[in-house]
């Protein structure tokens, strides 16, 4: 990879080459994929982009770790549509308001751009059969991915998993283990046959390049604005594996010149678990926190990837702000009804961060925001039945009709 | 509209003006909608698509019944991703197959390419409401497409309606009447409401405009083939709007000379519930049906579009294959574990019917195929869950995880 020098620890600062099933540093560190920029932006020009057809993350792939003669695999991810929200932006008091849509893609979250890297990886690197715990959008990403791509996978999930959930991982034709314990144990396990079997790891925050095929969100955020950096982009955060992609792909585009600064992040995460802002707020080590939200992508009381999302918050000079969970469904009906974005409750809190910080007046007039949407509302529906009650209900009658509505 | 000569019966050939807000012909039949093909062909051309950065369905607008001033509405609809399937074509003893995934629309169905439509052609005609009676996609599409064009909805569904969808359409932020009583009397009421209050009718078949926005499914499978016809387009078939559409779209491009030849269409129906393959199969008028198929997106026993469907089937020198809901579960994991794309029942029916026709030798070892799917599987997670049973179970012990699956 002529575009990439090394892979460097985000504690201790040691490098290794970055061989394509690298996981974490001897220090247990997270590794962080350092880029060749110089060489990159001889490559990587406005008007190559302009020019390419490819209309996938993978158009930015002199920005991503894979070989030059590598050929992508999995589903077709990324593109996903930016939505001027001006009517919003007009009700906020901000300037502009931008809404990218990630839960467009194939299996309807962001976590697609993780699993189709990943993917790419352990083909690249030789594999056969890919492995993870997860509950959530990165074991149905993996699994459809996976499938895309003819990898075999073994997925764990702790037995307590939603049933729609393990079903999808189950069409996908994942090798699905429910493990009879709790998440941390359904993790050991996966570990233990990881090793055991030599299969390639797509665990979060052990695998180095899976930020990196999040990242592209925030490259196609530049493009779709003509490379005029947004003032602020809103994230929610989780095990803040996102948000430091997030803020890795805004620093790939300056870096590279097209665009002129970084934007400030805004971290948003749920009041009920919320250790990585309080560690940003107070300017102390992260603590880990019970889980009190019902916004499941989210509800990460030990997240994994700390270091990588808190210097991605500092450095950006981000705003951290807490939402409750009647915060997050009150902006999902907003989001849904004056944009049409159906958003799962972790996939749209970064707009209920917005809207706490325009009350509170901590956002310029001029401000020109733009908001990801990390997971379709179709992921879950439980919670939409729950928020919005009963529909009028009426005989086939006109007259009662116009009564019940005018 | 340069483009447009006028709207025409698909029953008695009468022709009108193409107002934005027509319904149906006085005979009641369907109208369809008469294009000048000599000009378009002078406008849209393989040179003009290649340069044209619009990645949305409205990147065919010459072809699309649309004033040349309108700046189209809606959500970013269309341009869903086409899979090569080789993996597939080789099991079914065809030589190539690609699975076009339109359950990645915004609202994720086919549907949301004639909701754009409509709301498009509603403020087109100045209209700030619009109306439709549907338990399913059409409904969910509306809400959202018209939430993003700034439209008031008013949507009537039968009370026994699946609260999931109910409580998408109540974020979307739809006027919903639950109406207690048949689907009937529910298309009834909202006949009579949009009579009365005037607003814009987005009734599948009283509306021309909506198969014109479907058509551009098989604009992009053309345009993604690079102009070589398939030999074959597979379908699953209900209220015979989307079967119209695909047809229309095929022609669209043969007229103004895009592809060489129109594809036969492979139509194909539940066999509980296949009106119109009953019709074309014993070339006898239509009869209604009862509705005994869990692909609930196409249990239509009294189709709404038969004539255009009938003629798309027939024109196209088509074949029609009925499946049972079994094939239909059987199709849906394995279109899911072999090529990572997840449909909903009624979504993954046309991949059913070809594996019923490959199995029956009914297709040539030489066709090439495409079949779309027009359905995300998150839509009927309930469905999944009855389908792909229970998953393994195992302690933290890798020795007894060993067990189960080596």
């Amino acid at each position: 990879m002529k575009n990439v020098i090394c892979c460097r620890c985000v504690k201790c600062g040691r490098e290794y080459p970055a061989a394509p099933d690298i996981t974490t540093c001897e220090c247990g560190g997270i590794l962080d994929v350092i880029y060749d920029y110089e060489y990159i932006a001889t490559k990587l020009t406005k008007e190559t982009l302009r020019a390419r057809t490819d209309r996938t993350m993978w158009r930015y792939r002199e920005l991503l770790p894979i070989e030059e003669s590598t050929v992508p695999s999995g589903l077709c991810v990324g593109m996903s549509p930016m939505y001027e929200a001006d009517n919003i932006a007009a009700e906020l008091g901000i300037a502009k308001l931008y809404i990218k849509d990630d839960g467009i893609n194939p299996t309807a979250s962001l976590k697609d751009r993780a699993s189709a890297m990943a993917v790419t990886k352990a083909i690249e690197a030789g594999y056969d059969t890919i492995a993870c715990s997860s509950t959530g959008n990165a074991a149905s990403s993996l699994a459809g991915n996976a499938a895309k791509a003819g990898l075999k996978t073994y997925i764990f999930v702790p037995s307590r998993a939603p049933k729609g959930k393990i079903a999808q991982l189950m069409m996908f034709g994942a090798n699905l283990t429910a493990v009879d314990g709790s998440y941390e144990e359904t993790f050991e396990l996966s570990k233990a046959a990881i090793d055991k079997f030599g299969w390639y790891n797509r665990n979060a925050a052990i695998n180095p390049y899976l930020g990196e095929g999040k990242k592209t969100v925030a490259h196609e955020i530049c493009e779709q604005l003509g490379y005029k950096a947004p003032d602020y982009v809103a994230v929610s955060v989780g095990d803040g594996c996102t948000v430091a992609g997030v803020y890795k792909g805004l620093y790939d585009m300056y870096m590279i010149g097209l665009i002129d600064r970084i934007p400030h992040i805004i971290s948003v995460q749920a009041e009920g678990c919320c250790p990585i802002n309080t560690a940003v707020i107070n300017n102390e080590p992260w603590q880990p926190q019970e889980e009190n939200t019902f916004a499941d992508s989210i509800a990460v009381g030990v997240p994994r990837n700390p270091d990588k999302a808190i210097n991605a918050i500092r450095d950006s000079g981000g705003i951290c702000v807490n939402v409750s969970d009647d915060e997050i469904r009150s902006a999902r009906r907003y989001l849904a009804s004056k944009a049409g974005v159906f958003g799962e409750p972790a996939g749209v809190t970064a707009t209920a961060g917005l809207i706490k910080l325009s009350r509170e007046g901590r956002l310029p007039h001029e401000a020109v925001v733009v908001s990801i949407v990390t997971g379709n509302g179709l992921k879950d529906i439980d919670s939409a039945i729950q928020s919005v009650g009963e529909p009028v209900h009426c005989k086939n009658d006109l007259a009662q009709f116009e009564k019940l509505f005018f």
